[in-house]
């Protein structure tokens, strides 16, 4: 698929989605992989050793908390949460995000879990 | 600035800058540069040899030409150039864009000239 040059729409893609807190692979470059997810309610504590990971907001709202503060992310706005730092997204209402990480990234970090998805599929 | 966990708003870096075609840095992420960019008019035919470059239109509509096809974007809407591959981005009017590349990408790929932009800023 990365041969191919077309175009993505992000909301489109979104649409396609009916499960909360599992990431769709849309894109890749270079080494890392662009997603959306649709997130919904508090997801768990967790960091990435080595992948520094970015949410931008298509819409609704997002909450991401980390130990000493919290950060609301508007639609059109983006967070780069940096390897090592723990962080919990929280979505009080549904929100649709991007997320660009690298291929190794595993959507609970560290925590392994039910919430774990170990391959994400194409969207 | 890579250590500092804040989040960044598209629309206001974008309001800070003037000039066309010269992208600027609002974060970082492993081995990549996110940048924002207004762009109005036509731009060169380049590649990059060893960058896949990502264009998110913000607002605006995005054409991306290649040698045998143009692709029209709309906000929401992103494409992944591959490396190796020739494009030239137009914008017959005003349009803002996210781009998200590897941090060695010049803007104009291999073809070197006064729309190169060395050293990009961070804004």
């Amino acid at each position: 698929m990365a041969e191919t040059v077309d175009k993505i729409n992000l909301g489109e893609k979104l649409g396609l989605i009916e499960e909360r807190w599992s990431p769709k692979i849309v894109a890749e470059l270079n080494d890392s992989y662009v997603k959306v997810v649709k997130l919904e309610g508090e997801f768990v504590w967790h960091k990435h050793e080595n992948e520094d990971e970015l949410f931008f907001v298509v819409s609704g709202r997002l909450l991401m908390r980390f130990r000493d503060c919290e950060i609301r992310l508007e639609p059109g706005e983006l967070i780069v949460v940096p390897r090592g730092v723990e962080h919990m997204p929280v979505a009080p209402e549904e929100v649709h995000v991007m997320l660009v990480e690298p291929k190794t990234t595993l959507n609970t970090g560290e925590t392994v879990s039910d919430r774990t998805v170990a391959e994400p599929e194409w969207i």
